[in-house]
């Protein structure tokens, strides 16, 4: 999908508007500053939201016949490419931080209100409304994009012997608990998932609780 | 666009399927340790392919009203996100490095028979035919996703005051033989890109020849 009507239904000079779709594309240059729990596979180093949003929009391509129900495979490209863009306001919040994620939707919510805003209006618009229904796990598309949004970082956990897990003394229940939904978004999915995290724990990658 | 006509149309059992698709997946998180020459726009370290293709991936779906011709806007973001994990074994190749680029086609050539054979077939040669219709610059939107990958490294190089293009002594004329193709998949956006190399040398980021 592309984000918009086009400059035929904006109501600005068309330098402008070319000059705020350049700002945001600018702006978002700093998605490849955040850093995120994940480690590489080559564990190397942890990975950042640039790249974590383009696996997922790799995965979307490549496991679309997996979601539950029929999908928009463009829509699901275009929200997991977006979706952590507000993070360069909001930071980065770890799936296991219970603490930090009190406030999260807030924080995000308004690193949302001002980022998507550069775009102008009618891309800014679609963005938000695109970011918000990720949110909101509701729709089809949005479901199957946060299936893939949990199921990346838990691989990279998996075949990296239990990296972040370990690190952060993560057990299993908790792991069940916050990845369960992937179930909601694709059944098979989940159903692989939970033979990688029977298997982690067999193999002393994540702790049982 | 999603790759392949799903599990139905695959003649193989559906684990081996999944199984394939995974290790592609898993494969492809070496798009991420393979640097380019542009930086960031920050200046703090150069980026790598997976981060360019995300950038590429947000500027198709944000900047698609200026394709020279329509572009089904889905096939580009695809086309950018999968455009480079042939660098896996190729390698990247720099712009202005002629001598690199002599063998550069047969090189990746070479990288996307194996790379993109890792998928079930039918996603295989959809990935694969993707690929050579980026290479071969021929279609709408092999066009615009060309101009994409070239305005980008050129926007962050006048951004940084051409970081890379005086690290590596690039000349006025060898970044217009080298970009001017912008054009073909949009005009407006090489409009732009011209404005930023007359820019560049006014400002010295860029020497002339």
């Amino acid at each position: 999908m592309s984000l918009g009507e086009g400059a035929a239904g904006a109501n600005m000079r068309e330098d402008d508007r070319l000059e705020r779709q350049l700002q945001f594309i600018r702006e978002i240059d700093r998605v490849k500053g955040i850093q995120r729990q994940t480690w590489l596979l080559d564990l190397s180093r942890k990975e950042n939201d640039a790249e974590h949003s383009w696996h997922l929009g790799v995965m979307a391509a490549t496991l679309a016949e997996y979601a539950a129900e029929p999908v928009d495979v463009s829509r699901v490209v275009t929200m997991v490419l977006l979706h952590d863009a507000i993070e360069i306001d909001a930071g980065d919040t770890f799936l296991y931080d219970e603490s930090a994620r009190t406030d999260q939707h807030l924080r995000e919510s308004q690193a949302a209100d001002r980022v998507f805003a550069i775009l102008p209006a009618d891309q800014a618009s679609d963005a938000r409304a695109l970011w918000d229904e990720f949110e909101a796990r509701q729709t089809p598309e949005a479901k199957f994009a946060a299936s893939l949004d949990r199921l990346q970082p838990l691989m990279h956990n998996y075949f990296t012997k239990g990296s972040t897990w370990r690190e952060h003394g993560v057990k299993m229940s908790q792991v069940i608990q916050r990845n369960r939904h992937i179930a909601d978004g694709s059944p098979r999915l989940w159903s692989y998932a939970e033979s990688l995290i029977r298997d982690a724990v067999k193999k002393g990658y994540l702790a049982s609780d």
